[in-house]
């Protein structure tokens, strides 16, 4: 059995492409023994910033692409036109079985649409869904989805709980993970009427460990494992979360900073603070995953730098070796089987 | 011209009744020169805890209702059946023309339901919004709606952009606020059905500053004066806001008490701290308005405590006489006629 793991990762993707890129991609191959890196890009940035480091050549293939899909570019057209781009490459090589995982930093919008018209979606998946962990005050949550599939049906959802509970399972290690589906009370009769024909669905199923609504207050404090959600609502959540911890402790540190006596404060208190906000740190966890589809494409930060492109490549590694999709096909199965 | 403003205060609402509201509206009561107040209870309680106080006795009235809605019944049912409780004859005041204006800490299912059952929808309004104002960065923000109408049209979205457009105005004073819609994006063709419906229409309002699509992580820095959104996602923020605000202090309360170093710091850096966060103190601004009644509606939080209590009856004060209601009809009719 061929237990190497080949992650294709998009050099060209995000604010600090190729330097982070390729940084914290290199990172990931020195940890890791069993991973083979393809790096694509345009040929000049990307031999030059490879040059900088020296790695394990023989575990590191290079593509080239000349072509660069914008942030801002319409998705789909983009996907259509640009073949030469690294996100049409690299998802065509997770297509043909020449690579396990692609992971991008680039337009989330095209990754997303790309993931699903080329690399295709899994026997029995309707929709897949993009992932992202969340950190809370107990660990982390999985929000699924956080913006593939706005205007989602109610079958959609409950196979988000399927495949969200899988990955909690193997991917994060969370022993019979407890799955909530987003709600406005915590009352049966609350909700719209997508959440309110789910959640009869999601009582149903057997292979999930369903507890019921959560609310939104109640998400930072780890309520729940995985967090079933309508991908705008997803989205909704993972961005206010972001916006709201940015903002507010950037507050606190404009407070640390207004006098002498909170600076000597600021002194004091940092090494803990630092502590206590590492856990908080969305990137330690690597970028979200698109479930559902035949093989793996993860999106990380559009910002992401070295820490969380050597993280989102492990997670490809982890991922592959839990064989998730085997898995994922067969709860689906399971769940339509009953 | 009558300038005189009867509040009529639901005494048995929300977790800290009779006490903080009786307490906090006798507040309002003393800062507000042409304010009547009308105590609507059980008659034990309440009059227990008006004894503690002493007050301009001319301006206060009582009304005794011995049934009480709790949180967990079904709001409509509620409202149908407990004819007697503080709910349902606070809210026949307003629709009589007793009372200007009512504020509950109570069950938010049946003031919605209540509200639109009894004291009835302005001519024009197709359904009144629940509007909280939220602290940020910058200010405060009005989101509307944050949980009245689940699965609302685009029609009655343009109606909250409207509505709230007149109530930061005249009421919290931003002139020609900033109105956006709640995206996911802040491309034109990101969104869902609903979303992509409604931007056409707000730009054609001509009597809103319509700025276009506010992504969730931008809410918290004030990048609106009016947010809107769909009373589901309006929830999920709202609430979101809420939980992650409360949990991040918290963790940064815990950090400073982790040791003697940063027990010291806390000491040093308490007083700035305090004042930075009093200003994310949501209970400031008073409860949410439930606007386009036939009479003003305000829902304080469960939780609320004399300060809230007392700024939401202020709250109707300046309401009343700025005559929001005749503004909102004037706008909604200029909308149609146009």
């Amino acid at each position: 059995m061929n237990t190497n793991v080949r992650v294709a990762v998009d050099a060209m993707g995000g604010d600090h492409a190729p330097g982070e890129i390729v940084k914290g991609a290199l990172q990931a191959l020195e940890s890791q023994k069993n991973l083979t890196l393809i790096f694509i890009g345009q040929q000049k940035p990307l031999e030059a910033e490879l040059k900088k480091y020296s790695y394990d050549a023989g575990r590191v293939q290079t593509v080239f692409a000349e072509e660069v899909i914008e942030m801002a570019e319409p998705p789909v057209a983009a996907i259509r036109k640009k073949k030469n781009s690294s996100i049409v490459k690299g998802l065509n090589m997770v297509k043909h079985g020449e690579a396990d995982a692609f992971v991008s930093a680039g337009s989330t919008g095209a990754v997303l649409a790309g993931g699903q018209l080329i690399v295709g979606r899994l026997k029995g998946v309707e929709r897949p869904p993009l992932a992202p962990l969340i950190p809370t005050s107990k660990g982390v949550s999985l929000l699924i989805d956080c913006g593939a599939n706005v205007d989602a049906r109610a079958s959609h959802l409950v196979q988000f709980a399927q495949m969200g509970s899988v990955y909690m399972e193997r991917v994060v290690g969370v022993k019979n993970p407890r799955v909530a589906i987003v709600n406005i009370g915590a009352e049966e009769e609350k909700g719209n009427a997508l959440v309110k024909e789910t959640i009869p669905l999601l009582k149903e199923c057997k292979n999930i460990q369903f507890t019921g609504s959560i609310e939104a207050r109640d998400i930072p404090y780890g309520a729940a494992d995985v967090i079933v959600c309508e991908a705008f609502v997803g989205n909704v959540i993972l961005k206010l979360f972001e916006g709201t911890s940015s903002m507010l402790l950037g507050q606190v540190k404009k407070t640390m900073l207004s006098s002498l006596r909170t600076k000597i404060a600021a002194v004091l208190l940092k090494p803990a603070l630092k502590k206590t906000l590492k856990g908080f740190d969305a990137s330690r966890y690597g970028g979200a995953p698109l479930l559902g589809l035949k093989g793996l494409v993860v999106k990380t930060h559009g910002s992401a730098k070295a820490s969380e492109v050597r993280q989102s490549v492990i997670q490809c590694v982890n991922f592959s070796k839990q064989k998730i999709n085997e898995k994922i096909s067969q709860e689906l199965s399971a769940g339509e089987a009953r």
